[in-house]
């Protein structure tokens, strides 16, 4: 075959993502010789692995049986079979399909459009499976794996369909990428924010409310003020003001901004039992923002006009992709629009950059940025010349920043180009997190003016922005990536005072009062102290496990000989000290 | 006839109403004789006067043609003609409908019970009306009127039915206190909050988001947030904590609380597209409130659990009631949730009781609490000792806050005994505001308990508390009491610096340098001033009438002599004075 031949039948996929196609084919063989009877669904490799939709029939498969289907998934890959690809016709597929009972496979061999051609993969004599490939030459070749995972998952995706067991294997290419990865995948579960959200009581679900939409507890509700609140000052630093707009909305604003064209049917839709009117639960803020803007007639003299809101956007996802606090059916978003002049973009954009930067320098968190523009093709709307002076501008204030960046043509929205920010957590691990978007297309829309030094009227560029983006999926970024041992200033309880025995009550009325006085101002201005006491008459030593259960960042242990020495006993995370109660507001004001 | 039958006859009403219900029809009498063909619907008594309900048919009535009706009245009134009451068989009474062309008024009567005895009043011979009375002795003593205002609306508040024209007029006993009412309505009118709030810039409406549905401006938001957070602050001192919860719920939430028994058709019903599941907005915070108490075991130690959260519900108002902030869709209230012992009740209500004085006292309204308990009537749920215990209480902590109150038995909700307070604004208006309200069968619906001192389960009792109520309609009030000019601390744009010309830049920075630091600590805590530049090159007269619009409390007028001087030239809204430079700090913050 010629190269480009080669290319046609197999596409150019590197060694590792087929050496994991293949693992899923030696996974799916296995399991056929232990469970004859089974449906074969669909195998891929996925990111860091592969996995197997299979219909296991009556069977429950749980991760017990996850040793023995990797024991005889070891004797395929020794026995180093070739995977040979050939194409079939379509009657010899189906009657592949018919005489092996596979009615999964037979499904989609007769959804294959007639025009393509119809390719097997032979595991030496072993095993078939339809598959367009590609693969490694033979099952030798197959790295290190391991078996991690068993879920159900819809076939096909269609919860109207049955639900097939799904077996998750992850591999690589060393034995040291298999074991740094599982180790990584260890400490990500020890820092799940599920479990880390009951146990520091941060946040709960009923099932009387619904999948997807959490309530916070008065811990979880600091720590969610705490950085809604520090994102909101910084922009607040950076001109922006505040505005409140309702969670719902007549469809019309949707119909006007073009949404309802493009996402209508993925709207929460309000229905007036009173009168029958129709409305819409919010899932952005945009629209309602260009009524505000909209609401008086505005000159130069006042632009560019920055709104910010932290509200509740409400998005119909579906219940089998909600989970935790990372993907919900509220979620807030701390939103931010700017409208301004063309030539206001580099030094609004460059405002908005500084912002995410300070924010995620704070976090702990690197970032990298991609800049999208737009390509040559004709989706994108607005005029080209504004695209282009766009662009250059975003690019300039990216080098400005010192941001860490890479350029994706093509990867715009067709309303304008953004910047995309990923943050990289503690266990390395990336996130997306915030966007700076120009829109060139609302505007239009909403017919936004303001009158220029010239008399004439001129249409705003609008600037979407977010900092963390949903406060919620933020959360559940932050928590795992602290392991839920919160910066001090985050803290839902950043100090607990602990009692040896009951002679100090009047040294801890002491010691409260000089609390109930601290207010950190860095880097969130205000921030009163939220402290408690424990004086139960419980042993110290029980009140010192509570409270590092709780990853309380500062302990203050206090008994008779403290009250006489006027000092207390600190207990951090990993020191321990002592400070004159006088220090107290000062070495507090310091902790990090 | 003896007194039993008077009363039976003709309810014990009080003059003043029996006279307004004549006048309306004196004037249903006027408009028949100057437009012969109207047909009349209802015609009431209301507080300070009455309205009658005409379907004026193709001809359109204005606020011109009263004088004119109010001229025909007085004539009618001069004549001093009788107000008589018959009773008449059905028959006769639909004769009379009929042989008038009075459709409206035979709808009326075919729908009257069977067993109801019909009634008509005649006025003299010149009118004659279905009535149930009762009415003054004759139309001569009616005392001093006006018509005021010309209205739609529908025929029994039928939506569906046909629009007619109501009349309202105002009356009075005497001329004082007719005048006295005209002027205060004149002042209301000045105040009127739709008004202000668009000349202050506070608020605005969409057609595209529709009615009822407020966006709040930068200036109108930081109102919002200053007085929710003053009433936050109240309540953060006094224990509480606070939670978040979504804005929308499965109606099991509402079955399961017993709401949605009762209230179930006045819900916003939301509708997912995507799997067809049902949910409602919610139109309070109880429920879901229960859900984070209910979230993990309690036990008597951590009681009282106070939470706390503003949030807005949505209530599916009719469009023809919505008006301003005063009536919205989406209200936001300050609510806060007590989960306390019954031995508890007294310091909790007195704890709450506190709060709302400190809050009106602040706002410089005057209170008056109407303490409303259960009768003998069995639809009172709950323990009758508990609700006698709960009363007894909720009177002690009355007494002992010096609260002026009245008790009304029979006026509790069916869940627990409660307080209402109203507060009288600067022109003697009296609005309800802040409630504090029992709850003994919500704890008892979610089955909510904690483990006291003998490891027993105990049920708690719940108090629903909200300082404001909703803020949207509190700021309604806010804005009319205050006329617009703001205490300082919650003004919106608490300074403006005006320059009297372009050589004072230098100083101006140095001013600002003061400003930028000035936090205000009282009443709200971190209250960070507010103030903005005036340097357009307008002559000082402009910008001092554009301050003065925006009844911005404070203006500091810099000239080059100030700058020599290291002062400032202070204008308030009733004086002048000025500060020297160092002294500005001090002198703000002092500002009431």
């Amino acid at each position: 075959m010629t190269k480009k031949q080669i290319d046609e039948a197999e596409p150019d996929v590197d060694f590792v993502e087929r050496m994991r196609h293949t693992l899923s084919h030696v996974m799916a063989a296995a399991i056929l010789e232990l469970y004859p009877d089974v449906k074969l669904g669909i195998g891929p490799a996925i990111e860091n692995g592969f996995y197997y939709d299979i219909d296991f029939g009556k069977t429950k498969i749980s991760e017990d049986d996850l040793p023995k289907i990797e024991k005889k998934m070891r004797g395929i890959i020794q026995r180093k079979l070739p995977m040979v690809r050939r194409e079939v016709s379509r009657n010899d597929a189906l009657d592949w399909a018919i005489d092996g009972g596979q009615t999964l496979k037979k499904e989609l061999i007769e959804e294959l459009p007639e025009s393509d051609k119809i390719t097997f993969y032979d595991m030496g004599e072993l095993f078939t499976d339809l598959c367009k490939g590609p693969h490694v030459e033979n099952t030798g070749e197959c790295g290190p794996f391991k078996l991690v995972k068993v879920a159900g998952a819809y076939w096909r995706g269609d919860e109207k369909r049955e639900m097939l067991t799904r077996i998750y294997g992850v591999a690589f290419e060393s034995e040291e990428e298999l074991e740094e990865y599982l180790k990584r995948q260890e400490e990500a579960k020890a820092r799940d924010h599920r479990k880390l959200g009951k146990e520091l009581d941060l946040f709960t679900f009923s099932d009387l409310v619904g999948a997807g939409l959490p309530m916070f507890t008065p811990r979880g509700t600091v720590l969610r003020d705490v950085l809604a609140n520090y994102s909101l000052s910084l922009r607040q630093k950076a001109g922006f003001s505040r505005v409140w707009t309702p969670h719902i909305t007549k469809v019309d604003l949707y119909k006007t901004s073009g949404h309802y064209a493009k996402f209508g049917d993925e709207l929460f839709m309000v229905h007036s039992q009173v009168n029958g009117e129709e409305f819409a639960m919010k899932p952005m803020n945009c629209p309602h923002h260009t009524q505000i803007f909209a609401s008086k007639p505005r000159t130069y003299k006042e632009m560019p006009v920055r709104y910010m809101e932290p509200t509740t956007d409400y998005r119909d996802e579906k219940t089998g992709e909600l989970g935790g606090l990372s993907r919900v059916r509220s979620l807030t978003q701390d939103d931010s629009h700017v409208f301004c002049r063309s030539t206001q973009i580099k030094d609004e954009i460059h405002n908005l950059v500084g912002i995410v930067r300070e924010f995620y320098s704070e976090m702990g968190m690197k970032l990298r940025a991609r800049l999208s523009y737009r390509n040559d093709e004709d989706k994108y709307l607005g005029d080209t010349k504004l695209w282009k002076s766009a662009q250059e501008q975003i690019k300039q204030a990216a080098i400005d920043n010192g941001l860490d960046f890479f350029e994706a043509e093509g990867e715009a929205a067709f309303y304008g180009p953004k910047i995309d920010f990923m943050a990289e957590d503690a266990i390395g691990r990336e996130h997306q997190v915030a966007t700076v978007q120009l829109d060139f297309v609302q505007p239009e829309r909403f017919g936004l003016e303001f009158v220029n030094e010239k008399g004439e009227k001129e249409r705003p560029v609008m600037i979407h922005h977010a900092t963390l983006g949903s406060i919620e999926r933020f959360m559940s970024v932050f928590i795992e990536h602290t392991a839920g041992w919160f910066p001090f200033w985050t803290a839902p309880e950043q100090v607990r005072v602990l009692t040896v025995n009951d002679q100090v009550e009047d040294y801890v009325q002491k010691i409260c009062s000089i609390l109930s006085g601290v207010v950190l101002e860095k880097p969130l201005a205000h921030n009163e102290l939220r402290y408690t006491v424990d004086e139960s008459d419980e042993s110290l030593g029980k009140k010192i496990r509570r409270a590092t259960e709780m990853k309380i960042p500062c302990v203050l242990i206090v008994g008779p000989k403290d009250a006489e020495a006027d000092e207390v006993s600190i207990r951090l995370r990993d020191s321990e000290e002592k400070a004159k109660l006088k220090d107290l507001e000062k070495y507090l004001k310091g902790l990090k």
